[in-house]
């Protein structure tokens, strides 16, 4: 019964919080490899990057070195607005399951834009405004990155364009409304705006655009536009080192409370969440100082740590973007039309992907129907309709806790729910009419991408 | 300076929340009139009350003498998954409007339901479960009361029958599934489930319904049905005092941080969480302990407290619930069809309507693009998205910032800041597409709803 003196909910004071972000990449003993030119193959350099990121950014992305990076005061009050995110104990989810495990996850839903991706947005920003830009550009398909990128711009003052998959431009209009809400302009990609935007659109003229093509069109309107940058909000380093706020504060709760982790687990589409979650974790693991399983969950039919290969890849669909060594499908991967919810890009940030070839992660992928009965469960029990996205990691952290109840182990189970799935209706519409489906590629699918491949002699 | 130390975001400790709810009746001088049984139009017993609701919430509704009810140790648990709710330092709002005042909101958007109905669904559905019945039935029409109950009756394992007006059923879909998701039966009103219902599509096929046409179904429904009862989401005196919980914590935030309030606000449909929210502070006035203001805001378009008479009325358009006297605009008024969000009820709690009466507390009305302005202002410094409803006390709130920034008076503000708005994108969009336009009721359509209030000699 001492046990119960840990609250539902550990919220850190202020003092608390965070004030340097941590770079993993520093303490790892095999490092990332480093991105490549896709002109020349050779290592891109700050030079090569600078037309496309802000200056801070191309060095923090290049850093691997530096262990904590210092988040600037206005950041740091920025994250005041929302967060400390809480770290809740599921007591009514243990007592659900009958499991003796001990389960926690860290809550990101709790900010308007519905996830964690405010994290890295607003950092992204201000040295966006810092370098004195007048804005940034990005692209967004689900619509969770571009709802935070346009909240964070708002709040600076920055001008935002962000380009939304047509698809997903004309299904969430909602998303597309929060979007405007914060002053950001949206058009939907494919559009007569740029000149790829033009040359698909002839090509293709009824198309509803994919995520590499408005990557393509977001970077080439930064990249010809007077004071804007692109943004981008997952694989990137830069990225990760934000989203490590995610875990530095997971641990200091945890550490308040003298709770170890046994497992870690997060859900897996470019490694955002799941980087920052793991990352000072994965540091002291690396040290010798901890021992803890860590597992990526990716949806099966998206399954790049699972059953992709460890290689050179471009980035983005046009290939205009550099190459990055990681686990991948294949550029031109995209998961089948029934694939619900975000987690659906081709690669993984090149830190994960090399921990998992190092065997110091572990990953799994599930099957979305199975995904959809765990969040229901879940909501119903702790009371957040969590999105789709974050319902990978709870599927998985409910099979382990159900291992627990089997073997009778009191592990300390930690799970990442990045997000809120007020925007995901529709899916959650489709499972509870027996619509949905799952979809596993086949290994021939899967060979004929990888055939696809560049050929990179590192 | 010193000023800074109060946090953003005020969080109580688990111990310091609230173990009793409190009864502001108990300490008004003038008591609010009694419901009347609408058949014989005598004061209602506990025994007319007893097919309608279950006993405990009857004894509730009845008893204006004991101040504080503990709260049961099961919902302290509940309480616990999503509470306590922050009392945020608007910081940022603070800075845009240059002003000396000091605002706080207390925001109770942080579950599921999006709202604070969730702090008297999980009440009433656990005096339901004690009680021993096997479920309840409600009506909702914006949604929020709704997707409460279907969390609370999911958690508790009791059945929920949620009748939808039509047209908020079709035009919601997503707020249904929300509740589909907690296991809850929802059902578009006017339905051929109900004799009510069956007689309405007779008179009126293809209606969209409304909030009395449901309500009338849902009460038929619970009395017609073997161990179901009836609940309702705000205007009982029950409900007042289940949400009392805001204000207690509210209270206990602000004496941690020895904050000493000047004016607290909020928006009032039929008074749920305006009263929760005062109910403390109205009882520190009433003693003479608090000097002041209090503030309910409506909207133009329903405005129960400004405009409305102080008279004995029908609960529901069916006229076949209790009579009670309160401000009303009539049971067969409603709102305009470009009204948006809920504060569509033509009455107000009798309790917030004798205060008013008693002018223990003031009114103002505000026409609603004037409200999604200040929505917009606040969350793109505050960084939540707020429901319509609670926009009403943002537009407020911020007047009294403005006077205050006039004046160079350091007072202290409270609002609050009821949920979230991620199901009313349609309205934002109306709003940015600049198709919102404002009603104000005619002094001729009041004049004649007043003219088919019941006779009532009290």
């Amino acid at each position: 019964m001492a046990e119960k003196k840990i609250p539902y909910k550990i919220y850190l004071e202020e003092s608390e919080m965070p004030k340097a972000w941590y770079n993993l990449r520093a303490d790892m003993i095999n490092k990332p490899a480093p991105l490549l030119n896709p002109k020349t193959l050779e290592p891109m350099t700050a030079e090569d990057l600078a037309g496309v990121f802000c200056d801070e950014l191309i060095k923090q992305e290049l850093d691997d070195t530096t262990a904590y990076v210092e988040i600037p005061e206005e950041i740091q009050s920025f994250y005041k607005m929302y967060r400390p995110a809480p770290l809740v104990r599921a007591y009514c989810l243990e007592e659900k399951l009958q499991t003796p495990a001990k389960i926690y996850y860290k809550f990101e839903g709790n900010n308007t834009s519905g996830s964690h991706k405010l994290n890295s947005a607003i950092a992204q920003a201000y040295y966006a405004k810092q370098q004195g830009l007048k804005g940034v550009t990005t692209e967004t398909g689900a619509g969770q990155w571009g709802t935070a990128l346009s909240m964070a711009c708002s709040y600076l003052g920055l001008d935002c364009k962000v380009y939304m998959v047509k698809v997903s431009y004309e299904q969430k209009p909602f998303r597309r409304e929060v979007m405007r809400t914060y002053g950001a302009s949206v058009t939907p990609s494919p559009s007569m705006e740029t000149e790829v935007g033009r040359k698909i659109l002839e090509a293709h003229p009824g198309t509803g655009g994919s995520l590499g093509c408005a990557i393509s069109e977001a970077v080439e309107k930064a990249t010809k536009t007077e004071g804007y940058r692109y943004v981008l909000g997952s694989v990137l380093n830069q990225v990760m080192l934000h989203q490590s706020v995610i875990g530095l504060e997971t641990m200091a709760a945890m550490e308040k409370y003298d709770i170890k982790p046994d497992i870690i687990i997060g859900c897996a589409g470019g490694g955002s969440n799941l980087g920052g979650l793991i990352a000072p974790f994965m540091g002291k693991k690396i040290k010798g100082e901890l021992d803890c399983r860590f597992i990526a969950v990716e949806p099966q039919s998206c399954p790049s740590l699972t059953r992709g290969k460890y290689a050179y890849d471009y980035c983005d669909t046009g290939m205009v973007c550099p190459l990055s060594k990681m686990y991948t499908l294949g550029s031109g991967f995209m998961p089948a039309a029934n694939h619900a919810g975000g987690l659906r890009y081709h690669g993984m940030s090149s830190t994960l992907s090399q921990l998992y070839d190092d065997g110091l992660m572990e990953a799994v992928s599930v099957p979305q129907t199975a995904v959809f009965e765990a969040a229901e469960a879940f909501a119903r029990v702790e009371g957040i309709l969590p999105a789709p996205e974050s319902s990978h990691a709870i599927k998985v952290a409910i099979d382990e806790a159900l291992k627990c109840k089997e073997t009778g182990e009191e592990k300390t189970i930690v799970f990442g729910l990045t997000g809120t799935g007020y925007f995901d209706m529709m899916s959650y519409e489709k499972f509870h009419d027996g619509k949905m489906t799952d979809y596993v590629p086949t290994d021939a699918e899967l060979e004929a991408s990888f055939a696809k491949l560049p050929k990179v002699e590192k």
